[in-house]
């Protein structure tokens, strides 16, 4: 058999043909369906470019207006899921709860035996209303307070950061998150999709490929590096040390830092460009520019010393924590908007599946290595 | 960016350097850090062939006697994880089950947050004694039976169908049982296993990988082929049809039979040698051998016909079901024995780790598409 061996984690290997997303990492242009991230993150909402990721172009008027009501009207969950997440011990991370909760979600689909294209659109809008409504439920369980019942009027956005808060958000947090949700939507296939992509690929249902996409999102050389970019920046802060000065230090004992440089940009990440404006904006605003500032110094001299860019997950720290939102929820945002991407790429997999299995180059004892009795053995 | 184009499925490419498994397609062969399958079915135990996987050598008396009794010791499941198991509906397929079940078992794992070569393998430990305990649980109490408590004087084999029937398991069902969880035990880059990498690569952690790779298995064009082979034999077998002529008007209908043709054999799984071989002599021992005289028909017609050869899963079907094991059992069963593998992979993932992230071929539509308002779209 001829065997092509690949670039160490397939780096510049093809994977796929897709129609979702296109990425010019040389010119740092990243577009879903064509159209460019910075027109959809200055003129689009997440329900419009989920519909976009999902059918290939932009609803017109009655197709947008349906395509909102339908995921609204899908903000329901199982008072048995709601039950399930109430039993999980409080101090589960949010990432363990909503991968567990997302593969218990199958148990009530009414679809679940149905792999049909249809079917698994309809899988999506719940999955979709589903993942946000779990985020915001296991966030209140855990701090003892009441859940918060969906409103069907408000935005995605907006209504997850109703069913989180319990108030009223401003239009100021809706369109910031909303923004935050478009640009996190799709990235080609990136590791969680590219997962979730295997695992669809032996015609498995989409529940399996969301969880395991769940799960690969959680890594923090992923959507877990949200995460840690705060946990630097709080760290910084506690112990009121030079920002710059702390991550030289950092760098010369050759530690990682969070967010900066990606697989495929070799220029600036266009949403990282998005989320600084949004970071420094809200942090002028809201009379706190302390991360943004810190953000900032960190950034410049990244650029300079290491020649590395600041990536999707640099400027969300700040962005989120200024918008007063818990760092372990970080992750399960860019879940709450990756999902519109995920199911665009399962059902885009399952259109023309082949199964995904790749080979590996043996490394190991010589064969054949001979089974001896186990008194033989030293 | 140099790219190369991979085949579809990513066929023939080389992911990953990997010490554990050997495959040559072309040969039939099959080996386990250099030791050849057939030596491992004929002398071999689960125990010894999974310490094999995950160290790279057979344990001396001294190692296997303490890998056994850790193996043993680790049949344990939190009182939560077992109420949390009882709170599923008794119609959730036992897959969507084990998934759910694993992802919460991470909730009560004291290494959970341990992502060390030694923290992963204590966790494998747990996750072996574990899925096993799962699905043998799930199955009693979806039946409205008792749990059996783990018998630790037991192998994982027998322990297995002592927790599924409550009763002693016979040495010939326990040994049969054993071969098929060695022959099962791993398979190089399986989607299930490949899955498991992907996610691991991220810095996720091992309980993230698992579940995937459960989601993976479950798909009929992987671990689910076995359930379908005994749909098939079952529905012959009611329509009192012959099974020739049966299979004859599904292949006229292009209907895909289900325990035929591989990815990588291109002459006899050399596992299906050992299953056939079991299923026959249960079958004869028995004095039911209808399923292995159906399957053998229906292997040397569609040989003759399609030149295509029995694999793994279509010898399992018969095999399980002479054992009076569920069909619904039967994927979960080779999760009971997968883990080995996949555990075995995400250590060695983890030991030399670099992100796995493939790019797609991009056939959508042409950048720039622009944005334009919703009233201007038709």
């Amino acid at each position: 058999m001829s065997t092509a061996v690949a670039g160490k984690g397939l780096e510049g290997v093809v994977a796929a043909n897709s129609g979702i997303c296109w990425i010019d990492g040389e010119a740092g242009i990243l577009s879903y369906r064509g159209i460019d991230i910075h027109e959809l993150a200055e003129h689009s909402c997440f329900e419009e470019t989920t519909y976009l990721l999902w059918n290939g172009m932009l609803p017109n008027e009655l197709a947008l207006r349906e395509f909102t009501a339908q995921l609204a009207l899908s903000r329901s969950l199982d008072q048995r899921v709601i039950d399930l997440v109430r039993s999980f011990p409080t101090a589960a991370t949010p990432m363990e709860v909503l991968r567990t909760a997302v593969s218990a979600l199958s148990f009530y689909d009414a679809d679940e035996k149905d792999n049909s294209h249809d079917a698994n659109v309809r899988k999506s809008y719940n999955l979709t209303a589903q993942i946000a409504m779990i985020v915001a439920i296991y966030d209140r369980l855990r701090k003892g307070k009441e859940i918060v019942a969906p409103d069907r009027s408000l935005s995605h956005a907006g209504n997850f950061l109703w069913m989180l808060t319990g108030e009223e958000p401003s239009e100021t947090a809706t369109r910031t998150l909303d923004i935050a949700l478009i640009l996190h939507a799709d990235h080609e296939l990136n590791a969680s999709t590219f997962a979730a992509r295997v695992i669809a690929a032996t015609l498995s249902d989409i529940h399996s490929a969301i969880t395991g996409a769940i799960g690969a999102l959680k890594g923090p050389l992923h959507g877990g590096a949200n995460e840690g970019v705060m946990r630097l920046l709080l760290t910084i802060d506690k112990e009121g040390a030079d920002p710059v000065e702390y991550v030289r230090n950092m760098l010369a004992a050759r530690q990682k830092i969070s967010g900066f440089g990606h697989r495929v940009y070799k220029t600036e990440d266009p949403r990282a460009t998005h989320l600084r404006k949004m970071s420094e904006q809200l942090g002028n605003d809201s009379g706190n520019p302390k991360w943004y500032n810190m953000s900032r110094s960190i950034e410049l001299f990244i650029n300079k010393e290491k020649k590395l860019n600041a990536n999707v997950d640099f400027y969300s720290a700040s962005t989120y924590a200024t918008l007063g939102i818990d760092i372990d929820l970080y992750t399960p945002i860019f879940a709450v908007s990756r999902i519109a991407g995920w199911a665009a790429h399962v059902i885009e997999q399952l259109d023309d599946n082949r199964l995904i299995r790749p080979r590996a180059e043996y490394i190991g004892p010589p064969y054949p290595t001979h089974w001896v009795p186990v008194e033989e053995r030293l």
